[in-house]
């Protein structure tokens, strides 16, 4: 097999950090809020401790449980990257002066 | 600056990737349907050149051009990275018989 593309290894990780957390406790499929709160703190931290309000987290996960089930699950989970990704790639184009 | 985690590396790529094909031609923060085809043929080769239908990258573009605008925004891009991971991680769990 020839090397992945970094679209490919993109995919990739997405879903294994993905299963990583989801895989620490209970239903292995999908992000409880414990592990929501791990992931957050460990793999987005830089993200995380600059928030100043200690809420956030809890409100992120409560918005991103579209069917509040107390789960996210791997749709749930790409929509928060989703999220991030835009809010990321909005501030570039915002410094950058391009497409405002 | 310490080394960013697996989640904030792929979230750059994906806005690098997005960058660099959509800045090919024409306006230069969407991708247009040359821009679409030079990203699915280069990126995502393995899963194009296994699709016998010669349609489907159009289907796709068609699909995924939320607004009809003829032109890919980085957040209908983010749902076609979505709609394949979910395709990938959906044939890992069928594999390994988790959560079905």
């Amino acid at each position: 097999m020839s090397k992945p593309t970094e679209t490919e290894r993109c995919i990739e990780s997405l879903i294994a950090v993905f299963q990583k957390y989801s895989g620490k406790d209970g239903k292995s499929c999908t992000l409880s809020k414990t592990e929501f709160l791990s992931f957050m703190n460990t793999e987005l931290a830089a993200f995380t401790k600059n928030q100043k309000d200690p809420g956030v987290l809890d409100r992120m996960m409560k918005k991103l449980d579209l069917n509040s089930d107390g789960q996210l699950d791997f749709q749930e989970f790409l929509n928060l990257i989703g999220g991030l990704a835009i809010a990321c790639h909005d501030s570039f184009l915002k410094a950058s002066q391009k497409c405002i």
